[in-house]
């Protein structure tokens, strides 16, 4: 087992990685850099580690941000958040954090616990709940397995707290949704504690390490991105285009809309049209769609193959629309529960990109 | 000192009192009633203690419902409350908590709190931190010692809790008010928990056996109402008449509105004007303020002399329109600052119905 540690090299890969994986949410990455930065700056490397490396009693912190990434823009955390998260778990479980893991791998929450473990002096887990980025409290792996997200601990840069105790996942994600709300919109949180023995089930191993070679990939660039990509992770083109709509509302702790991209080259004469809240969730074609959740529905950079997050989709940007097949957990009849698309209120069944074009 | 209980003779005084003194608001007390009783009769009669009676290390747990009157009539707690929110406390401050206290005497919180000790086993302070009920979290007296309300604990008949820790009172109101909004209008709730030592300034001693006195001088009745009333607390007539209108909206938390009173007998030809945010605010004639808080305003069943509760106010209802002068606390510049008209939006200053009627 090599010791891998993210350091001021290596972190603008891991940023970059996290535009790729989450789906278009999970929020600019490079608020969460700019923090990570400056704590490791400080406090030096942190330390990635799998599972195997801890005890089974060890207490694992899994954080990040929770809201509209259109607001985690413009409302910056002070940095002192995670200390907040781990100082009030570790009076709750009468016992010290042993290592921080982000709750989902994308976008600025796959990043901004690096600031946290840099803070702490405590290593990051190579590990996620997601294997991506999900807008709901509900939809994280450890949910399917019946644990409880609770006691989750929500903190703002106000340096506030407030604790929740609830019965089940979905009065969670209810109660912590409208406090982030009353908070203005986005806040920072710690979720679904548990023990290393606890989390070996849920947790959805080498997804930190993944992000950094994927964004290591992209950077070194050369030809089509996508050529680059697929060395890392397999991954399908649904189409190329333009961006000639982009319809964004945040309210109640989310952002939704929707984005119109026309086809260019080999795709002219075909029009997509992509849905999001926080996250991709699909992209259809003449009304039918060409992928769903939880496959990680991603906008490319047509020429860098950088990811692009919702809040930054802008008219006019020429992307690759691209896909990855959704981690495992996630198709399974209790994950498509979760996640699939009629969670989020569509009327037709998932739809694998796995199965279809890779 | 003699010692005080309440027991199954007294606990409807208390109730009847405490539509008395809640100036509309609090809730109606008959569902706290219905809870102490079963209480009593399982666990014994609650002594009620003065703050003298207790060491300066002993732990009170000040607390009762928040929300919307109309919406506590429906949604009942399940008698559990209590002891979430002491256990919460108790493993939050490591000690056991001593008291119980209600944090406002008026409508239902007068009374659940006593349900609340007898299932602990507990005694009741004789106190309050209001001397009536008002609506919000920063419109208690400790607040206007700079003491904080955090750690507050919100639970409901789900036996979920949610603990703020926030910067400052109006920070917590916003935050639990939203939270109890989610929790479906109402829940219950622990305050300002303290030392003995720290309640002695803001406490508002002797409310709980005064609303049993009160309860008990109108229960005897005999002729006008109000002249038993006096015999406990200076009390000032503003009018008689009939309730002509009413309007209620229950949002966010609250309910707000209004009522309009057509002058009866003596009253005749008068048209007076009631406004409430749960608790009753201001007595308008001819737009100009009769009453205004902190004094209590109070519409009284004309025959009988007890209390209406927002939420009971019903067309043609005949009634007295009383006010009682306000606990000196709150006519202090700090006070008034807090809770007089100007904290409720309206453009006039506090009108002491001492100095004008008594």
């Amino acid at each position: 087992m090599t010791t891998l540690h993210i350091d001021l090299g290596n972190l603008p890969a891991l940023a970059l990685g996290c535009t790729v994986f989450a789906g278009g949410g999970g929020g600019d990455p490079r608020i969460g850099e700019q923090m990570a930065m400056e704590a490791i700056r400080e406090f030096g490397p942190v330390e990635i580690r799998s599972l195997d490396a801890f005890d089974d009693d060890d207490l694992i912190m899994p954080c990040g941000m929770i809201g509209a990434p259109t607001v985690m823009v413009e409302k910056i955390p002070n940095g002192a958040e995670g200390r907040a998260i781990r100082e009030t778990y570790e009076r709750m479980f009468g016992r010290p954090v042993t290592a921080v893991m982000p709750f989902e791998m994308g976008g600025i929450n796959g990043v901004l616990p690096v600031a946290w473990a840099a803070y702490a002096g405590l290593p990051l887990l190579d590990a996620d709940f997601m294997g991506r980025a999900f807008p709901e409290l509900q939809m994280l792996t450890p949910h399917l397995y019946g644990m409880s997200g609770s006691p989750a601990v929500i903190t703002d840069e106000r340096m506030q707290t407030v604790v929740f105790n609830t019965r089940d996942n979905i009065w969670l994600e209810k109660l912590v949704r409208n406090c982030v709300a009353s908070l203005g919109g986005s806040a920072c949180g710690g979720l679904y504690p548990m023990s290393v023995g606890q989390a070996r089930r849920p947790a959805i191993a080498g997804t930190v390490s993944k992000a950094i070679r994927m964004g290591e990939t992209i950077r070194r660039g050369g030809g089509d991105p996508i050529d680059s990509i697929v060395r890392v992770a397999p991954v399908v083109r649904l189409g190329q285009g333009k961006v000639v709509d982009i319809e964004r509302r945040t309210s109640g702790g989310f952002v939704r809309g929707s984005a119109l991209i026309e086809g260019l080259g080999t795709d002219k004469g075909r029009l997509f049209r992509l849905e999001f809240q926080n996250e991709n969730l699909v992209v259809l074609e003449d009304g039918e769609p060409l992928a769903t959740v939880p496959d990680i529905i991603t906008l490319l950079d047509i020429h860098t193959g950088h990811g692009i997050v919702t809040e930054g989709t802008r008219y006019g940007q020429r992307i690759q629309i691209v896909a990855f097949p959704s981690p495992p957990v996630w198709t399974t009849a209790e994950g498509l529960r979760a996640v699939g698309p009629r969670a989020f209120g569509y009327d037709f069944d998932f739809l694998s990109v796995a199965d279809r074009h890779a």
